[in-house]
């Protein structure tokens, strides 16, 4: 009797188990321009180039910015859905936020492993950032295939394509309509149930 | 102002975090051949093709085992040391354990990210093992570097060696004296609070 392969899962953040950073800092802040995502603007260099802009032209500090991001919860059930996931699979968190982001939010969701990218802070002004590796996330995916892991991913947006092709099994999660008219080889869902029902599902068919 | 570089730690399970799960096995069995580790017997494949033919022999099922495994606690500050890490930097536990045997263990660590591999179980019965890949410590330090970490290793045995080497930095923690004897180019220590220290310096070195 062949042994199953070994699974591991991917989820995007943002949307999956948080709240957006980026919205949240434009609502405190009252700055409109922070509500651009890269469905506005897709060269990312040039929206996150506009980001640090408008914060220093309103003198945003990154005090300011982190007492937001500190204010964070996950999303109504998603500390659960990951615990009872990660009972399931082992779990890595994939998402193109910031180190300084994403430890407020991890410590809330028990320490998961996230993998991302880092800003670059001096004295108190968000000068910079810093992507780690360029599309991270489908060669994050490409690392645990390369380790004999079957992958699943899960994410909701265009970002998370290139990560979702990478995997053996791709699952679309509260993704937009457009999303999803694009991309009908994914089932998706917007349930944290349903979505432990499809990752089974991938699993049992590998 | 150049930004540091984005660090991640691997860790070594059984003897740093945990107990060794074959010596619990042993004890509770009776069995004494379930004590012989890599260091009396090299070759893995023999050492665990001797387990299982001498839990066969004794009839011991995968249930006894596993209640075995259920009644094992991490070693005494091994989950406040490791959400102490977490809460610094990204934490991934590599062992050469099987899944079967980590579940539980991990849900005593708030269900850390473990990469290790997976025993093939017929019925009741422990029939066989699947390594995931050879030399998966060494190979996903590997893989973590080319997603541009710097990896911080810690191991306590030989068979952790070709990991701290693929690492940017090593430490050994609570090592047999051989072993530290044998690599004088690690630091080493047996204290969780003093690897903090130790960790903590090897980032900054970065």
């Amino acid at each position: 009797m062949p042994s199953p392969p070994q699974s591991l899962v991917v989820l995007d953040v943002e949307g999956v188990l948080t709240p957006e950073v980026w919205i949240a800092v434009a609502e405190r802040t009252g700055i409109d321009f922070l509500r651009r995502t890269t469905r506005d603007e897709p060269d990312y260099d040039v929206l996150m180039k506009g980001r640090i802009a408008a914060l220093d032209a309103a003198g945003i500090t990154m005090t300011t910015i982190m007492e937001v991001v500190e204010g964070l919860m996950p999303l109504p059930g998603a500390r659960r859905f990951l615990e009872e996931l990660q009972s399931r699979v082992p779990v890595v968190l994939l998402s193109d936020t910031f180190e300084q982001f994403g430890r407020p939010l991890m410590a809330e969701l028990g320490w998961p492993l996230l993998l991302c990218h880092t800003l670059v802070v001096e004295g108190d002004r968000l000068a910079d950032y810093r992507l780690r590796v360029n599309d991270q996330k489908a060669r994050s995916v490409e690392a645990f295939r390369a380790l004999n892991y079957r992958v699943v991913a899960v994410g909701d947006s265009y970002n998370d394509m290139t990560m979702l092709a990478a995997a053996d099994s791709g699952i679309l999660f509260r993704a937009p309509d457009n999303v999803i008219a694009e991309h009908p080889q994914y089932p998706c869902c917007t349930a944290y149930e349903d979505l432990l029902d499809l990752i089974d599902g991938c699993i049992l068919n590998f």
